[in-house]
C-alpha cells in the first residue's frame, strides 16, 4: 500500500507522517500553558487552538469533550478510551489528506493553520501523561540473558520463572522526565572494591552510569481494584507507546538490590520520548515476538500471537564538546520482547492491581542477539571490561558527564513512517555532597 | 508531666488524647463531600465546618489557608510544612483545653459545637493524603534476621548491605486502601510443590496470605529531583506517621521475586490507618533504635541518635463467624528499627529522587526477638512449619477468608494516649478466574 499524502509538505524522513498524528504536551513562547497537540511532519497541531477555531466541526463525537484540549495532561483524553482515540486519529488524519473529504476544515483555512499549526522547533515538549505508577518489566529475553550471564553463568542466567510470566518491579514515577531534560549523575553507596571483605561502601558519584533502551506503554481504561483484566481485554486498555531510557547505575543498583530489587540505582531519573504514538498507528507493524518452548498459562496466551512491533530502534551517544560526532552503537527492534505490552497488563492485574489512566509499563532493555544490537552500555561493554569506541577517537565503558544519549524508534517506510522522534538526555556532574 | 485536661469528655483510655491531634478525612451521611478533621476522643472535629465557624479567629496565619479545609485530601495542609502543622495542632489543643485561653471559640460555642464536632461512629473515613509515590524499606531489624533465616541460614540472614543502608523498594501507591477496605485474596502464579523439578506455575489463590506490621510516614515538603536532603533537613520534612499493613502473598512472591523483587506478592493492596499523627505528637516518645555495631557514612548519620519511636504496637485476629474472639498474636514496638525516617528520607534523595508531598515511606516489618513479638505470620509459623492457635481453638499458619487482621499503635499513659487507632482488613474470597 502506497503512504497516504498530505496537502501539508511533509518530509518523507519526517517520523511523523499522516500514518501516525502522535499526542504531546506542548507550549510555546507566546503561549505558556501545557496543552495538547499532535505532530505532523514538521508541525504541531495545536489542539486547543484546533478545537477553538471550529476543527473538529465535522466530528461530533469529539465536541463535548472539547475541554480537554485546554487541559495540562493527556490523561482525561485517553480515558476516553480506544474507540474514541480511533475517530479522533482518521479525523485528525482526514483533515490532513489531500482530497480529504474536509478540505474546508484546515486546508482552506489559512486563519486555522496560522493559529493552530506550529513549528516543532518552537513548541516546548512537557510530560505528555500525568503518571500515578510506573512498572518496569524485564521482557526483553536476549538483555536478561546477558545480564544474567554476565552476573551468573549461562546456564543460569535466566531464572525459572523467567518464561512463565513477565518479570517485573515497582518503578519511581516521580522521578520520570520527558526527553531533553538533563539527567544529573546520582550519588550513591558503592564498593569500590566489590572483593574486599568486610564489604565497606563508600559515598561517591556513580561511575557505572548507563542506558537502557526500552519502550513505555500507558494505560487508558482503568480497571478497579481486585478486578483482573483479561488478556483479551488488555489490548483495548493500552493508549499508546514512547520510548523510555531506564538510565542505571550499575555500581550503586549490585550493592543495593539485594534482597529486594533495583531501587536508587534506577529512581534518579528516567526518561521519556514526548509523542505517545497511539496503539492504532503501531497496528500495521504487529509481528510475532520471540518464540518460547514454554507454554504460558492460559491467563497469558494471546490469540494472535502477532502482539510485538516492528519497531526499529537505535541508540547512539555524542559526547561532550564543540563538533562532536554522534555515534551509533545499538541497532535492535522491538520485536526482541518475550512478553507483549498485553501480557504485561494482564499478568500486572492477575492479582487485582488497580491500573489507572496514565499508569505507564516499560517494557525492559530490548536487545538483539549480538554485539551492536545491545540495549545497555552493561551489555557492549561486558559490564565495563571492555571498551567501545566513538567516531572521533573517543572511547566508553559507561557514560561520562557532558555524554547526550539518544534512543530512537520507528516503523514502516520513508513517506509514511510511524515514528518516536527521539529520546534525548544529557548527563550532568553530580551533585558535590559535603560530606 | 500529668496529661492535659480537656473540658470536653474523653475516655482515657481513648488514642485520641488532646495530646494527639491527628488528621484524616471524613464524610458523614449528611455531607457526603470528603473533607479534613481531626480526631479528639469520640469525636471528629470537621475542620471545614469548624473554619466555616470562624473557629479559626484566634490564629491569623492559618486564616490566608482556610480553602485547605475543604480540600479530599491532606496534601496541601501538608504542603504548608512542619512550621504552619505545629501551630495549628497547638491551637486546635487551646480551644480544647479546660481553662485555655480561647474558651468562647468552642467551649463555649454551642453552635459549633453542633456543626463541627462529630461522633467518630457517624465518621466515614477515607485516604488521608493523595499518594504519588510509596516506597516501602526493610529496616525492621529483627524481621529482616528471622525471614533471612527461613530463606537462607542465620550466619547469611542478613545481607552485606543491610546495616549500611535502608534498602528499600518502590511500592504500589495505586492499591494502597484505608483501614477497613475489605481485602481480596490474590491470584496469582504459584508453585504447588517448590522442589520439583523442572518448575511449573499454575495460576492460584494465594495459599499464604500474610500481614506485614509497619509503620508508614508522609513526605510534606518536597525536593527538587537531581537535590539531595541532608539528614539533618530530613525531620523537618515529614508530616506524619500511620499504621501500615503490607499484605503479602507469600508463595507468590517466592515463585516471582527473583531477581527484580516483590511485584504482585504485595501490589493487591496494602492499608493504612485513617489518622495521621502529626510529627510533633511524637515528639515526646522518641527512643533511641537498635544499636549496631556498623558505623553509618555520615550522610546518614544522625546527631541525635533519639529518632526512633516508642509505639507500642500489636497484631490481632477474629475469624469470621459470628461471636468469634479477637486474638492477639504480636505485641512489639517501633524502636525495633535499625534506621530511622529521617534516615530513610536521607537516603532515599541521595542520589537525586525526588520526594513530593504525600510521598509515604514505609518502615519495614517490625519483629521483636521472641515469638509473641513478630510482626508477619511467616515469622510466627516459621514460614508456615508450625501453627499458631486463635481463642476459641482454631489454628492459622496464614490467612483465610473472613479473617479479620487488626493492627493497633498508642504512645504514653492513659488519659494522654497518643495512638492510632486500628489498621484493619478482612479477607475476602479471591475472584474465580474463568480458565
Amino acid at each position: 500500500m502506497p503512504p497516504l499524502k498530505s496537502w501539508l509538505e511533509i518530509d518523507p524522513k519526517s517520523h511523523f507522517s499522516i500514518h501516525n498524528i502522535p499526542l504531546g504536551i506542548i507550549s510555546t513562547a507566546s503561549s505558556s500553558q501545557p496543552r495538547p497537540a499532535a505532530a505532523i511532519g514538521d508541525y504541531a497541531l495545536d489542539l486547543q487552538a484546533f478545537a477553538a477555531g471550529n476543527g473538529f466541526s465535522k466530528l461530533s463525537i469529539i465536541q463535548p469533550h472539547q475541554a480537554l484540549f485546554s487541559q495540562s495532561t493527556l490523561n482525561d483524553f485517553a480515558a476516553l478510551g480506544r474507540p474514541i482515540h480511533r475517530v479522533f486519529r482518521e479525523y485528525i488524519q482526514s483533515i490532513l489528506l489531500s482530497d480529504g473529504p474536509f478540505p474546508d476544515v484546515l486546508q482552506q483555512n489559512q486563519d486555522l493553520q496560522k493559529s493552530a499549526l506550529i513549528p516543532l522547533s518552537q513548541c516546548k515538549l512537557h510530560l505528555p501523561m500525568q503518571i500515578g505508577d510506573y512498572t518496569d518489566f524485564y521482557a526483553g529475553l536476549n538483555h536478561a540473558y546477558n545480564a544474567g550471564c554476565l552476573f551468573r553463568t549461562p546456564s543460569t542466567a535466566l531464572q525459572p520463572n523467567y518464561k512463565h510470566l513477565p518479570v517485573g518491579y515497582h518503578g519511581r514515577a516521580s522521578s520520570i522526565v520527558v526527553s531533553g531534560t538533563p539527567v544529573r549523575r546520582p550519588n550513591g553507596q558503592i564498593l569500590l572494591d566489590p572483593t574486599a571483605e568486610p564489604k565497606q561502601p563508600v559515598l561517591s558519584p556513580s561511575r557505572k552510569l548507563d542506558i537502557e533502551l526500552e519502550l513505555g506503554c500507558f494505560v487508558c481504561t482503568p480497571n478497579e481494584q481486585g478486578v483482573p483484566v483479561s488478556i483479551e481485554e488488555a489490548e483495548e486498555r493500552l493508549f499508546g507507546v514512547v520510548l523510555l531510557n531506564d538510565w542505571s547505575a550499575r555500581d550503586i543498583q549490585a550493592w543495593e538490590y539485594v534482597p529486594l530489587g533495583p531501587f536508587l540505582a534506577k529512581s534518579f531519573a528516567t526518561t521519556i520520548s514526548p509523542w505517545v504514538v497511539l496503539m492504532d498507528a503501531l497496528e500495521p507493524f504487529k509481528t510475532a515476538g520471540i518464540e518460547s518452548e514454554t507454554e504460558v498459562l492460559p491467563y497469558l496466551q494471546e490469540k494472535d500471537r502477532k502482539s510485538r512491533y516492528a519497531i526499529d530502534l537505535k541508540f547512539s551517544l555524542t559526547p561532550a564538546g564543540e563538533g562532536q560526532d554522534r555515534t551509533t552503537l545499538t541497532k535492535t527492534s522491538a520485536k526482541e520482547l518475550l512478553f507483549s505490552f498485553p501480557q504485561m497488563l494482564a499478568h500486572h492485574t492477575v492479582g487485582g492491581c488497580p491500573m489507572k489512566t496514565g499508569d505507564l509499563m516499560g517494557s525492559g532493555t530490548i536487545s538483539g542477539t549480538e554485539r551492536g544490537e545491545f540495549g545497555s552500555l552493561l551489555e557492549l561493554t561486558e559490564g565495563g571490561k571492555r571498551e567501545v569506541e566513538l567516531n572521533g577517537g573517543q572511547k566508553r565503558r559507561f557514560l561520562e558527564d557532558g555524554d547526550v544519549a539518544v534512543l530512537e524508534g520507528v516503523c514502516g517506510e520513508e513517506g509514511g513512517l510511524v515514528g518516536f522522534g527521539e529520546c534525548v538526555g544529557r548527563i550532568e556532574r553530580a551533585v558535590e555532597m559535603k560530606f
